[in-house]
């Protein structure tokens, strides 16, 4: 058993106005530091598949297929052992 | 200058429609092997703060006032420094 996290963010140059509400949101309130918001999306999951390199193929089809828009978004995928309890 | 990321997802517990959604849309796509799966969010930004606990301060009253719903969400923050090109 694997855990996997994909990590789903919009490719550079595609606009984020989640990204944009929130920094406006954020100066409105008072905190005028932060710049650049770019807001992203997570999945995790635990896969029943112990090699690492397999798990990888399977969750880059899966991204392909189902997951992720690869028009206008890009992905990283992280495999960790899953560690029984 | 720091990169910052916020890691948001459900507690748990927390019923996420999401992950349900995915896990379903898997299955039909002939993918049984994830299980579990667990959707978040990630807002990341540069901030203009060089002081990492500082920083933390500071992000964690930006998630309890606006982005996060700490009533079912919880969230990580992950601070490194930026390396200017």
């Amino acid at each position: 058993m694997v855990n996997i996290t994909i990590t789903i963010g919009l490719k550079d140059g595609v606009l984020d106005p989640e990204g944009r509400a929130i920094e406006s949101s954020l100066n409105n309130l008072g905190y005028h530091e932060a710049s650049e918001i770019k807001t992203g999306r997570l999945i995790r999951f635990t896969m029943n598949e112990n090699d690492h390199a397999r798990a990888h193929q399977k969750v880059s089809k899966m991204c392909e297929t189902l997951l992720v828009n690869t028009v206008i978004e890009h992905y990283d995928i992280t495999i960790e052992d899953l560690i029984e309890e």
